[in-house]
């Protein structure tokens, strides 16, 4: 087989985070949830924001997020994401492809406003996320490029796209393609709001054996198996997955494929000021391993190394080279 | 007199700031001279947007990061400056309004696009400008809201805004209103390239008696005086304004009124980001000092301290507490 085009390709929702500051009482005077994520219509986006302080802009959406941490760990990465034909997807798109990620879905007149998301985040750099998903919820089975997906190593999913009907078939349409082509699937749980909705589906993707690499956090982990135990969750779940990578903060982060399992500490860092794409870029660095061909040690280091450099500063995108970041690791075997 | 409803009323130009990093030799490649602004069109801007990196976007706008930095230093402030009924004016509307400034133009829909400002900060902290305009540069003499300009004791001005024809006529008028009412009118010289096409205008308000108050940095205090001598250039500049203030960098900055003349050191900074906003943000704590009865030398440190605080970081809008770190001094003698 000759080598793919893209080491990874990504879909997910193309998503401009708007961030502001907020503060505990705001959160509560607005009855939302700290550290959650919850959808949006415009109205309420609309609303918010006219309440919410002064906003940076950065492109963010999950697997975009992943996509610009595997671009600067030098994979060959694309991006599926349904943006529509103004400024915010205009934002979108240049971000995504001044990173040397090929942007692969045409905008789109047609459906409304490109995504965004509130982002409130408190002085314990905890994130609010309250996402309006416009545009990103009509990608649809017809913009997927199949011959992209065909010619990468691993299709990786956000699980949030599971939750709006079209993507979910767009994403199970890849999957399909993906896994007739002998490529590799990542899925990511996303959110336990998601784990709560598409839990079973979920499995059932395990089960059909659908999903090689599988992304939880250790909400998500209890969510989905049901165990409050961290330990006793990963026993569960690893048996339904070839390799399952569960991330757990400032408590590092481990993985399990068949008899092998490998656990690494966080990394240090600085100064914690917004928690806001830990989780994606953990993903990014773990997978930019596994491209490399290492192994879990390394991979999982990868990963706690990109995650690292994203909570150090504002946004979910990386600032810092991560490749240099990464120094020896990145050289292969 | 009754107390007038705004302390500052702030003219400028709407811009949203899409900051991007970069190094020297893109900016060679691109023929950018490192520091400067220029006023690009559409078609330069979607040129440049299209091969810089990715971006963020934050309001920015000379006279509205002074207006952010007067509402932080809790002076009631007002902004006057034209945005198009698009995606980046919302944002730029909401962004002064959520700080408190009373944002006193309506959106154009026959505008064209909102104003942007393409800014490359190399690792020296540096920023280089390439600004389009947009519907920043149709704000009309109509567009002035005459009640409020009456009712402001500093009519502050930005001097970008004397380029176009329209927002200089726009200006011319409401200088007028200002002096008719008894009021203040304070002027920043801006840029350079704005003192080599306006400094003999500058030059005539100065000596009509219709600027009080005069800020220059020292480069635009070398092309108004045509000196290079710094304090030459002071000494011939100050006879001819009330209060003129110049900042000199790392150098501190000095005030000059009447007999008086002080001068102050910069603040200390932990870490220089991005020297967007600077000299705006000084501009912002000398008057929130002026608004508070202060003197020159503890007005000097206002500025001194709310410059040091946007250089720390990317965007040229205060983040952390500038009240908190101001402390006694906006206590009221």
């Amino acid at each position: 087989m000759t080598q793919p085009r893209f080491d990874v390709l990504c879909i997910g929702n193309a998503i401009v985070d708007v961030i502001a500051d907020a503060d505990d009482a705001f959160l509560d005077a607005q009855g939302l949830i700290k550290g959650s994520m919850r959808l949006i219509d415009e109205a309420e986006a609309e609303r918010l924001y006219g309440v919410m302080g002064p906003g940076r802009e950065l492109s963010g959406g999950s697997a975009g997020n992943t996509a610009a941490g595997l671009a600067a760990l030098g994979c060959r990465t694309g991006f599926i994401g349904q943006v529509a034909d103004d400024q915010l997807g205009t934002i979108y798109r240049h971000d995504i492809q001044s990173q040397g990620i090929d942007f692969l879905v045409d905008p789109r007149g047609d459906v409304g406003a490109t995504a965004r998301s509130l982002i409130l985040v408190t002085t314990d750099a905890q994130r609010t996320m309250n996402t309006f998903l416009g545009a990103a919820q009509l990608l649809s089975a017809e913009a997927i490029d199949h011959s992209a997906v065909k010619d990468a190593a691993i299709l990786y999913l956000e699980g949030y796209l599971w939750d709006p009907e079209g993507p979910r078939a767009a994403m199970e349409s890849a999957i399909a393609e993906a896994k007739a082509a002998g490529r590799k699937v990542a899925l990511t749980l996303s959110d336990t709001f998601v784990v709560d909705r598409h839990g079973p589906d979920f499995l059932r993707l395990l089960d059909e054996g659908k999903v090689d690499i599988l992304f939880a956090n250790a909400a998500e982990l209890a969510s989905i198996t049901g165990q409050d135990d961290h330990e006793a969750g990963i026993a569960k779940l690893a048996p339904r997955v070839p390799l399952l990578v569960v991330t757990h903060g400032d408590q590092g982060a481990t993985a399990v494929a068949g008899g092998e399992r490998v656990s690494v500490a966080a990394e240090p860092i600085e100064r914690l000021v917004d928690t806001t794409g830990a989780g994606d870029l953990f993903a990014a660095g773990f997978l930019a391993g596994q491209s490399r061909g290492l192994g879990l040690e390394p991979s999982l280091r990868l990963g706690a190394i990109a995650a690292a450099e994203v909570i150090q500063h504002y946004g979910a995108r990386p600032e810092a080279d991560l490749t240099a970041l990464a120094g020896d690791l990145l050289q292969p075997a």
